[in-house]
């Protein structure tokens, strides 16, 4: 996906905020959106945001000194999920549908992001759970993704954020794990998973887990290690969570399924949905693809 | 006010929605915003936001050849307010507590806006309007303001927004009006209500109307003609509606009440108030004042 006008005012927002979690110092705060303005005047808008995203992160740990803004709302993430984790098994062993209810409650965890606009709360999280449990998925049906599930032989699962990847060992449990690859991001990033993340989320006990060796909010290809790069193209499926990943990936020719909610109108715009919308979506399928209700 | 941090993403994010409304062509939009982007990185923030507002909508007049982007916009806030303008005055006509009815209608009016983000519908109005009839004043009580009235020789009123003037009416025939003069600004700038506006209104024929002279969203005194200065020198008791209006005189000594309702975490936070409080503070009053309950 592009960067759109939109983006241009979110990223600046973006890096306030992410200046904030860094450093109490206003001058710093205004020397990060300051700079960040002028990088937004030079911005190639065939670039994907998380592009863009990186520039502002790698300019707010340089004026701050501190390595990982997130670092305490990433480990609040992980504990709030946590805490969620048993009550999720019990929904998980209680249904007739196992893969979907997984399905559900991954997608659910990707509410989690403090890239997004608006503070985060843990009421907001159950109420995406209880959401996510009755919603339409918007793309694909749940059967589509167990389908190539059954079908694929080598599968790649990226994940998006911390506290989600502990959302996100539920649906990995329903995946025939052998075939499975798991991968976090290669360095700190807003709050998104990094192999101490998955070691977290228990996923480093149950299945190989790599990183792809890159600090960007997405998969930039560019700029992942040649390790993943092989796994990614060896991977006759690949599962991607959340915003960063559809905006980087949304345009590359493979099979994908991109499982998130919409937190932007402008992936909403680019993706056919609306803003809240369940998303699950192989990437060649049409744009603007039909509801699916399945519950 | 001085301008903050979320001030400049804001001004982008404004920047673009102008370009928007002047023009649909993309690449415009992408040059107004990049430009904005600039000229937000060099920006002085002791400036009040204001001046940095007549700077982006300056802009999008020159590249997009408009002059008045809102013309269109203008002309439905007018017609809106007029709409409702016979059943307000009989609001007014039924209380017993006229002055403080037209008070609490004009600071309604105040959320025709089209500067603040987030699209307006005649609906909000009506939805505005009907809190406002109940709502908790911020800052000082309508009897100071109609005793601060009573002993004034010589009021200014400045106006702020298109639709909102008509609501304005209804309070100005609350005042003393040999003594009132209504300012409003010297051209086109956003939403904002030029002498068309007060014409349109009927204040040209009950009240001398003056234009200040200039084209910021606001009253940037620097930039105002002799004759606005002169008026504002003299008058012993200033009226002052909206955001632009707060922003720029706020820290002005001068005996001023505004008038205005917080559509800006910003401001709230200058203000000491909340985001939707139905603001009435006089300038020499101390930040974050008491709240007044009086219906």
């Amino acid at each position: 996906m592009r960067t759109y006008q939109e983006c241009i005012p979110c990223f600046i927002r973006q890096a306030l905020d992410a200046a904030r979690m860094a450093t109490a110092d206003e001058k710093a705060h205004e020397a990060v959106v300051k700079r960040i303005a002028i990088l937004a005047a030079e911005l190639d808008m065939r670039e994907s945001p998380p592009v863009m995203g990186q520039k502002v992160h790698r300019l707010v740990k340089e004026i701050s000194g501190v390595e990982d803004p997130y670092k305490e709302v990433k480990k609040k993430s992980n504990e709030m999920a946590l805490r969620m984790y048993p009550a999720l098994r019990r929904k998980i062993a209680k249904t007739t549908r196992p893969f979907e209810m997984a399905l559900r409650l991954a997608i659910a965890g990707n509410i989690i992001d403090f890239g997004a606009p608006g503070a985060f709360w843990e009421n907001d999280l159950k109420d995406t759970v209880d959401e996510c449990l009755k919603a339409d998925f918007f793309g694909n049906s749940p059967d589509e993704l167990q389908n190539a599930v059954k079908n694929a032989v080598d599968i790649l699962y990226i994940t998006d954020n911390t506290g989600e990847i502990i959302f996100d060992h539920l649906l990995i449990d329903q995946l025939p794990i052998k075939k499975v690859t798991v991968a976090v991001r290669g360095a700190p990033i807003i709050n998104d998973a990094t192999m101490e993340d998955a070691e977290c989320a228990g996923l480093t006990d149950m299945v190989e887990v790599i990183d792809n060796g890159s600090d960007a909010p997405g998969t930039v290809l560019d700029e992942c290690s040649n390790n993943f790069l092989d796994r990614f193209e060896s991977a006759d499926l690949v599962i991607a969570k959340g915003q960063g990943n559809y905006e980087t990936l949304s345009g590359i020719d493979k099979n994908i399924f991109f499982l998130l909610k919409i937190k932007c109108p402008v992936i909403a715009r680019d993706i056919g949905g609306e803003v809240g919308s369940m998303v699950l979506k192989n990437s060649q399928s049409l744009v603007g693809g039909e509801k699916y209700a399945t519950v």
